[in-house]
């Protein structure tokens, strides 16, 4: 398996485009995408557990509830969520605009939206513009879809891999958007996937709740949770592979492509949490199982002082101690040690296409060991938090689970950005 | 029932003092008390759900567990968690200190910690000092005490009142700290309860946990739960009343002075949360039952995007909906309706000694009405939401339980206040 260039538009027959169409006063990026495969795909999805559902999740969730879809279109800007009547009716004139210039019917299209909470959709804008976004569908149109998603992000999120399955080259594709209302939770914020791998529907949905686990839903900005988080993969065969349709050498092939994929996309969207400065690992190990110290992991890059220590380069462990504390899971304090860690020059993920192992010089640090703290430099600590991605490391004697999770600090700018998102 | 002056040394029976022992480098504030009461007291307490306790909390829960105590230490400055053995054992030395001086046994003294974790307390200060500390007990002393459990706290937060029980005047006194790492959880920050009410220690602490429910435990300023919570409450019985030993008339009489009590101490907790501008209460009402109605306004009152939009006087309800949808709890977003309400010149309870009912003229405004958005006048709700006290009303039609929870907005001093707190 090897990371390859591209997005969406990595895997054979898929062709992407983004445009601006209007949808919110001001806005000068893309602001509608369109994703389409030439031969029909299985696909799966999951979404957010919120129980406030964006018009157009609702829709969404049910046009993939025979496992099949076509086509995706997604518009930021606007959340068509809280919306009511209206909206609904918006989600579903979406469907139709982009079903209607593609030649497919609108229930293999998946409609996403993201942005404001609580405002009409202007779906005119959209079905005006339907044609011309249609029209310029092409193999390098990723790179006009990849930034028609973005809202506060600042960097746009894409990946690709290769692999082997069954002699064949199959290739998996995507893109996403996050930045705020993003914690842990089944479901992320949008993320669009693509491959040419032929796998069955309920496959492709067990390999993506699977993946989500590790990779998703191990990632915290703020604690919020979207009404619009959604993940959805499309794969359309055209590899030409044998069809995958139970677990086996074939399916372990494609779960460690796919989850690849996911893991990245997971840092990049925490490297640019809102407002952030530093992406920040954590990773526990020694832990009773593995549910245990993920969720350890989470409460610790999930906290606000933890957080706002990270912004002011501040090795203040005491707050990694007290995440873990009340996370409600099992642990012993007594016998915990914690290490700061971080490479020299390390860049968050996802700032720059795609970043693989650092290369800088790796310096580690101890602050607190079998539960008794210690005399540390604290220069060297205030070295080690000063690079764009600091690990945090957990050894537990619990047992042998290990679990990361993924965050980023808290800072000023996160507070003026959601100061004054809606006007 | 009636508010009256003073804090903790409004029962018959007690006093307090505070002083200076030099616990932190650079600290001008007092930062040790001592309350204590001429009689022998029954005793309760409920402390955090940390599985990470401070080593005072440890000891102090210990010296509970017979229902007797007579006297409090407490410190400021220093948590004295995440301590160890050498942590257990200078929290042991301050209640030997008190216990000393006081002429009374180390286990009727409750010990408390509160400021940075993770570094040994310089208990010698504290033995140092302990003979002037109780030399200067006194009935005013609550004004010295007040301040020395203070850290990041703007205002100190006490409160008094007096009832009748039984034909006699009882007085329940009351002071706090609490600004930072708060979330909803059983306990809080340190607050100490007086009163001169003879009641059994069973019934003590059954009022301490049926109060706490809808107080304490329905704030949050950070989401993060300290290693420290403690709430612990003396009653030596000296206002002379029958000494309640079950429930009844007499026991609903004590239950209603210290609710009110908590009730407040709860306000004020959230009004000077770290770096906040505002209150915000969330009332929810229309629940399908109590619980639910508490957890839905404490979701609202968590979350990071509704703190923030606040701060920015941002009418951006559909944060809210969000916050209530990812809580877990029941409802019916398609029968909600959510609007904001304040009165002219309201203040942050806490500000001023005691606030009781606001006086300036209410003001409201519907945003969303049975699961629809209004057209609403954003000028009249940016006023509206300019104020120190800004409340949530949120109806729904699911049954007719309320709930409220209290919070503060997030702001660029919450960051900056914890960027670099420990140094």
């Amino acid at each position: 398996m090897q990371f390859i260039d591209g997005g969406v538009t990595a895997p054979e027959g898929f062709t992407a485009n983004g445009m601006l169409c209007g949808i919110k006063a001001g806005r000068t990026k893309n602001d509608t995408a369109l994703i389409y495969s030439e031969k029909p795909c299985t696909a799966a999805g999951v979404f957010t557990q919120n129980r406030v559902k964006a018009e157009s999740v609702k829709l969404t969730k049910k046009h993939l509830e025979n496992g099949k879809a076509q086509a995706v279109i997604a518009n930021s800007g606007n959340a068509n969520a809280c919306t009511g009547a209206q909206g609904a009716e918006n989600a579903l004139r979406m469907a139709k605009a982009a079903a209607g210039v593609l030649g497919i019917s609108p229930e293999d299209v998946v409609v996403c939206s993201t942005g404001v909470i609580g405002q009409q959709l202007p779906v005119e804008v959209i079905e005006k513009n339907i044609q011309t976004l249609k029209d310029g569908l092409s193999k390098k149109g990723h790179a006009e879809a990849r930034t028609a998603i973005m809202t506060t992000d600042t960097h746009y999120k894409e990946c690709a891999v290769e692999t082997e399955i069954g002699g064949k080259k199959v290739r998996i594709g995507a893109m996403c958007k996050g930045s705020g209302m993003i914690h842990i939770n089944l479901g992320t914020m949008l993320s669009f996937m693509t491959t040419d791998c032929a796998i069955s529907s309920a496959m492709l949905e067990k390999a993506l709740r699977m993946s989500i686990e590790g990779t998703y839903n191990c990632v915290s900005v703020d604690g919020d949770t979207s009404t619009n988080d959604t993940l959805t993969i499309l794969a359309n065969g055209m590899a030409g592979n044998a069809e995958i349709v139970s677990e086996g050498k074939d399916f372990d092939a494609f779960y460690e492509a796919l989850n690849a994929i996911n893991t990245q996309m997971a840092k990049k969207i925490a490297g640019d949490g809102e407002g952030a400065t530093r992406l920040i690992e954590c990773n526990v190990s020694g832990a009773c199982d593995v549910p245990t110290a993920r969720r350890l992991a989470k409460s610790v890059i999930s906290s606000s002082l933890v957080k706002a220590a990270f912004f002011g380069k501040d090795a203040n462990w005491g707050r990694i101690l007290c995440a873990m504390g009340y996370s409600g899971e099992q642990f012993t304090p007594e016998t915990t040690t914690v290490a700061f860690e971080s490479a020299e020059g390390a860049q968050r993920t996802g700032f720059t296409d795609f970043v693989g192992e650092q290369t800088g010089k790796k310096t580690s640090i101890t602050v607190f060991e079998n539960g008794v703290p210690l005399n540390f430099d604290e220069d060297l600590a205030k070295k080690i938090l000063s690079e764009d991605e600091v690990v945090i490391n957990v050894t537990l004697k619990d047992g042998n689970a290990c679990g990361t999770a993924w965050g980023c600090d808290l800072t000023y700018d996160y507070v003026k950005i959601n100061g004054d998102y809606r006007t």
